[in-house]
């Protein structure tokens, strides 16, 4: 997140924010499902929202998008990020937010046969956990029609902020009428809400325990 | 959203889900405040999130992390995604993502002076309404330390899924066992939360109403 306008805050709140640990990587990407992809296509950014699932070792997602314009030797850039709050300082200038990012850099592998039906699977059961066991598996057909990437996950950072406004102190804590000035975080988070089967399913047809586990209020 | 495996199916998707209103555009733009800005630096991409806002010609977004790499001629691309729901199919191939997308390519102009201070206005009031006329506004100094860039929104795309799954009627309607297999969507959504006082505020004194206006349960 663009959070510090100044070069030196810049450098300054990146340290703070930086974590190295493989443990916030893997919670970061543990808490989404969706990342951005970034590829360079004739030289200018080109950037694609996707699913993705992981491993120990490997970040896994589609490459639909990017196979059309990326060689096997283009570097990608895939990132997550999760907006936790507001960050409603007393300033403008220190406004920001609270969020979780993870960039990964790398160059994908195309993975074919058994490697793609593994990865299809990691991907499957991190978006949908239970469905490679309930809907219909990938064909031959479909999987030779699927193209799977895997992106190593040995360069990657994570970068986060928490916590409150950080300027109380600084001069800006009463509003001009001499009263106090509210500062906060207006917490932000994603939810699921019922399921809704598909209309033209027959009557009285539930849901499997392993979707219904999934649904909020 | 990589949604298609097959690019026969890609393309007919990408038909059906490209929208190219200006009034799709806006409203992709008014659900989110998070844009993620992709950047070539030395040739390899760069995906970063980071807050915009926007007005009829322009996406505005902080330049702090562009603006070290970015020459002013660089071309960027930025997406904003909002993830509305996961597409439970009856096969794991028509597994998909219900979603609103829109990407804006270009090259982001440096804004100066004035029109740097109304693009930082339009940004906070995206963000956060009613911030810029309650918060301390940038002095001097701290708007000579902001970098914030312009983008035209001239070159523009938005796709968008939604609906329930689309495989009815293809052979995966039943499980093994002969009975009917569940399909539908699970639908996601952001949502805010109780405000939380910084910490370090005198006791009792309550958020401003277009704060308190912003939060949920």
């Amino acid at each position: 997140m663009t959070l510090s306008p100044t070069e030196r805050t810049r450098h300054r709140r990146l340290r703070e924010q930086g974590v190295s640990s493989r443990a916030a990587l893997f919670e970061v990407l543990r808490d989404g499902f969706v990342c951005h992809v970034g590829v360079v296509v004739d030289g200018t950014p080109m950037v694609v929202p996707t699913v993705y699932g992981f491993d120990e070792e490997n970040l896994y997602f589609h490459g639909s998008v990017a196979s059309r314009s990326l060689t096997r030797s283009s570097e990608v850039c895939v990132t997550v990020t999760h907006v936790d709050g507001l960050v409603l300082s007393r300033s403008v200038f220190e406004h920001g937010v609270n969020y979780r990012s993870a960039m990964i850099y790398g160059r994908p592998r195309v993975l074919e046969d058994e490697a793609k039906l593994a990865g299809l699977k990691v991907l499957t059961e991190h978006c949908a956990p239970g469905q490679w066991g309930y809907a219909r598996l990938p064909n031959r057909k479909e999987l030779a029609a699927t193209t799977l990437l895997a992106l190593s996950l040995e360069e990657a950072s994570v970068k986060v902020r928490t916590g409150p406004p950080e300027d109380s102190g600084e001069g800006d804590d009463l509003l001009e009428d001499g009263s106090p000035r509210w500062a906060g975080i207006l917490p932000l988070s994603v939810v699921t809400q019922r399921l809704q089967p598909d209309p033209v399913l027959p009557d009285g047809v539930a849901a499997p325990p392993h979707l219904a586990a999934l649904q909020g209020d």
